[in-house]
């Protein structure tokens, strides 16, 4: 395709996609086919010459979009939103545009100093910890990058704490250079915590490297929040077995009632308690595998002064965003007090709430040393004369399990600088009020419908069992059921929690959710459970 | 902004990047730029209110633009090429406005079904086995996606074949459920190979993993190919020493010369010594540390009758395009049979030399259910009954790290039907006939001119030391440094070989690229050497 024929193609998709969003309420939201549907309408094989674009086009908009769930439908809630802007769209237009892997400055340097001043603008608008901030003060240590998803930053957080414990017990060890027996052991006992409400980026990244990831129990009462004296009792049963614990991955926003973590009270149970011992002895005594359970507390004590301390991480994936608001700041005070003064890494994903499209997770770190440590590898074909001159330049693939990286930066800042803070916080704040509505009309309806948890701009609700149900969730899932069949009108999702069995969240969030979707899928599910006579 | 600013502000970026190639030759290559360009330029914090679309357009092209590398330049022929192509930033585009983060089938069924269907297309066009398709056959176990990066795709190999080892040392032991300490003790015994020319994508995820990672020699002789006596060394010796090989992560294509590993030899090397022993005991032996060195090979073979089979990986990233080249197939027949015969997996990078725009790194599989044993993790909100009704449903996020996914694959359909498989023939055909162009230029030049290496269409070059040169490398850094000068000109990269030193590298590969550009490129290196007086 050479530039003409690509100026009348690309002119033509512009106007596509705009009638894509004009029609979008016309559409099915969740897409109306059967497994192979495509699979079965393609070829097997390429042609083997080339094709013309308007034909390609046509099977595009006959064959592919039928096969599109709208995630940018007023009445998808499903999930967590996956916010579209355009100025996102316009920002991945020249980034495919301008392809280049950034993985070095040389490599194209502004694609890592727009990442670098993006990071601190999200920074600031979050109100993070100078701290965090590439540039925070005269020695800033800190920073961070843009990835992919929240699962590669967890698992990129997880690296650089697993790294950082494993040298505390070196050096503890009195090890210059550990031989890697006495690694693998060392390895083997590192448990990661989280609650069992916690994404599965922390389960999964512990997995992937093999540790132990302790999911602890949280209840409907403590509104789900992972608590301090849960992880505290924990911590002090796992280093009475020997075990090391090296990072607590926290959750501001969970996924199944975006919960929030008391990330104040899990700082102060991070903290081990300290007594003056010979770290060498403790150690060793440590890694020897003896759990020394004649000995009690005194044990604990000793080995808890050699023990690294613990990496405290939060996944902030969808609530984020909301951190640019006085009122949520003010709500969750203690937590963010406790976020910017004891924790060394949140991340979050912007291509959820945050207006900019998939894919932009950021994560910040008070240390970028620590990235570093843990992911440079420097053959001579990525040395740079300008890395080498100039300390202030940064290259990015040192700070990140990939070598290429897209310049996902320039989305970010399209829809910062055309929104400014305040459209985003009004893009936050409708959602809330919708949420709110949402809420009132349950409420109102009352028995059986239930409100089983509410935060930010996400509702959790389910039928209340009867008295006569054998199985209390028996009622919820008839409903979900009968939602299924009408999943082109509205897409929901479902959930399981503690104590209150199974659910349905409702996430807004879409820009283009109005109040009447509101009032209309409130609607479809009442018709739902009439239909299903749950009502 | 509202569809209609979109629809103004979209329609003028389309003529904008129109622009943007028409005038690429009138760019520098490499940005010109001082560190802190870019920081400096802009303030400390995102507006407060929105901007003006037109005000965030003009800093666009006023600040960020002169700080792009061109890697679509004529004469970009550094690292290795990054190709775009209309197709891809079309696909691009309505990837962006579609935006949908397609862990599952349900999330967008066509984002899952033409990506595998893509797999299927690219498999048969690079002429893998059946094996590595989806659909290859009635009883298809095979298959694969379309990762970030070649380091995405090598990571997630690594883990997969990280715990097939770990699972048959624990059948093997007659454990059910290995302890984490035993679990912990075999994973510090786990070797992956590759050689010093093995992209640090192998290296990388094995530190990643904590995993031992050994680069073997190769020599210039041996056209820096991995060979397999020096394979079977290295695991003889390893075996001895109580490790146990898991993985050889070879390469079609280095980054340094584009070297091929001699893979039927790797594959012969790697298949373990066998004799019937009584597994639980040989393992129990492996495991337990000691090295036996009196009992000498016959305990060596005791140990590999119950040591795992070693996974097979290779990373094509660069050269891998180039398999849809008859001729190419026939070069490297040898390899291409053992790759089909006995490797378990294979990655290459549409986005370097397959008109695919970053990111595009397809990872096939002959058993994709050992992906998916290492990457499962299904809450309940992540459940379907779409993939519990149906067996062919895949959702994707279980084969990968990531739970979120782009919609990478429309590019690929784009750029296959548009180009045709005879259209990306011509285009790597040109490419090498532009290589074999520059070659003839540097023979015909000759001393102290010298081609160090040539493959596919990237060639390595010195300037021949003289016999009184203190250090060998001294004329190339030279020249080298004299080429730095003119990066606005040309670009290239430098290296380091076994056997030859520093060298310098130029990768052929833009579509742009034309004779002249080569002649002008071979221009530029004759009067930098002239300017250094190094000729």
């Amino acid at each position: 395709m050479d530039v003409e024929t690509f100026r009348r193609a690309a002119h033509a998709a512009v106007d596509e996609i705009c009638d894509h969003y004009l029609s979008m309420r016309d559409k099915p939201v969740t897409a109306q086919v059967k497994p192979g549907f495509l699979t079965d309408a393609l070829p097997d094989a390429a042609p083997s010459s080339g094709q013309d674009w308007s034909r390609i086009n046509e099977d595009f908009h006959s064959l592919v979009m039928p096969g599109m769930t709208q995630w940018q439908h007023p009445k998808f809630m499903a999930y967590y939103p996956a916010n579209v802007s355009f100025e996102g769209i316009l920002g991945d237009m020249w980034a495919a545009a301008l392809t280049n892997p950034g993985f070095n400055w040389i490599c194209s340097p502004s694609v890592t100093e727009l990442e670098l001043k993006m990071m601190d603008w999200m920074a600031e608008a979050f109100h993070l910890d100078p701290a965090f901030k590439q540039r925070g003060g005269p020695q800033s240590k800190g920073g961070g990058l843009i990835f992919g998803s929240a699962s590669e930053a967890t698992l990129t957080v997880a690296i650089a704490a697993r790294d950082r414990a494993l040298r505390h017990l070196t050096a503890a060890s009195g090890q210059i250079e550990p031989s890697r027996e006495w690694a693998a052991e060392a390895t083997g006992k590192l448990v990661m915590y989280g609650s069992t409400e916690t994404h599965s980026v922390g389960s999964k990244a512990a997995q992937i490297l093999g540790l132990r990831f302790r999911a602890l129990p949280v209840t409907l009462q403590n509104r789900l929040a992972l608590r301090g004296d849960t992880l505290a009792a924990a911590i002090k049963e796992d280093v009475s077995a020997g075990l090391v614990p090296f990072m607590v991955c926290a959750t501001l926003g969970t996924t199944s009632t975006s919960a929030v973590d008391a990330l104040d009270e899990i700082a102060s149970a991070a903290i081990m308690p300290t007594k003056v011992v010979d770290a060498d002895v403790a150690v060793h005594d440590h890694l020897d595998g003896s759990t020394n359970g004649a000995n009690g507390n005194s044990t604990d004590c000793a080995r808890s002064e050699s023990l690294p301390p613990i990496w405290l991480h939060v996944d902030a994936a969808y609530a984020g965003p909301a951190l640019c608001l006085p009122e949520i700041r003010t709500k969750y005070q203690k937590e963010l007090s406790a976020l910017n003064a004891k924790f060394d890494s949140i991340s979050l994903n912007m291509h959820k709430w945050g207006l900019v499209n998939f894919d932009c997770s950021p994560l910040w770190v008070k240390d970028r040393a620590q990235l570093a440590a843990s992911l440079t590898v420097t053959p001579e074909y990525l040395k740079t004369t300008a890395a080498a001159n100039d300390p202030s330049v940064l290259d990015l693939r040192n700070y990140q399990i990939s070598l290429g990286r897209r310049f996902r930066s320039l989305k970010v800042w399209f829809v910062l600088r055309s929104h400014g803070i305040e459209g985003l916080r009004q893009h936050l704040r409708d959602d809330i009020l919708l949420a709110e509505r949402f809420k009132r009309l349950i409420e109102d309806e009352g028995d059986p419908w239930q409100l089983v948890e509410f935060n930010f701009a996400l509702l959790v609700i389910r039928l209340k069992p009867a008295s006569t149900d054998a199985d209390p969730d028996s009622r919820t899932r008839a409903l979900w059921a009968a939602l299924e069949k009408r999943n082109d009108e509205l897409l929901l999702t479902q959930t399981s929690i503690p104590g209150a069995g199974f659910c349905i969240r409702i996430a807004l969030g879409c820009p283009r959710t109005q109040e009447r979707d509101v009032d209309d899928a409130f609607a479809v599910l009442k018709l739902a459970a009439t239909e299903a006579k749950l009502v």
